[in-house]
């Protein structure tokens, strides 16, 4: 995305951390993580504890992939992230939920929504595009 | 969720327009919808175009299900909200992206993420919980 002149604070530090993953650029990454930073994936039950643990599940995670920040939302505690996502010419929507202490990433929920088939009974009510 | 006293803006129309879904307040849910809002999810692609397609959509929408939202976020736009959803005995999140227009909701998009297995490749990097 082309960042707003007038992001600030937690929309900041989000576009920060998309923008170290997407440049391999972990020194930068490291900085933006709380020392006790939990990573969780709430559909696959899988989590991640302590800045060293995350550092090595974004260094060694496998594939070759791409994100880019659609948009950033913030609360008075952390904040949202709207993200595409492509790896193997595959492209996917990832929603995370950021929870924030003295500016640095604490927790992350991650979500990565995968298309389905819509269920019966609402046919009637909606179009398909 | 117990309202934060401090929310205005965005984020209150957010939780009010969850507030009147779990109510089954029509009325009250009809004054937050632009004329023109455009439902999607793009999980499914499914398309609800209007306010009054819209409002039949929710009136209409099969199953016994409740929703509590856990937290709201915004920008300069719209905002997001994650939120807890139960139907059938089945817990599910939601998550939503909105746009607004003269303090209205223009756009909506929709994604449930569902359950699924962990990709391999990555068992030596994480914990299950």
């Amino acid at each position: 995305m082309t960042t707003p002149a007038n992001v600030t604070g937690v929309s900041r530090v989000i576009i920060s951390f998309y923008e170290a993953l997407e440049a391999r650029d972990w020194a930068a990454l490291e900085k933006l993580l709380d020392f006790d930073i939990v990573y969780e994936v709430p559909q696959t039950h899988e989590r991640v504890s302590g800045r060293s643990a995350y550092m090595r599940f974004n260094r060694d995670y496998p594939g070759d992939w791409y994100l880019e920040v659609q948009r950033a939302y913030e609360d008075d505690i952390g904040g949202a992230a709207e993200v595409s996502f492509r790896v193997g010419g595959k492209e996917m929507v990832n929603v995370a939920f950021f929870e924030l202490s003295a500016g640095r990433v604490r927790t992350i929920r991650d979500y990565w929504p995968e298309p389905y088939q819509p269920p019966p009974g609402r046919e009637h009510l909606v179009e398909r595009y």
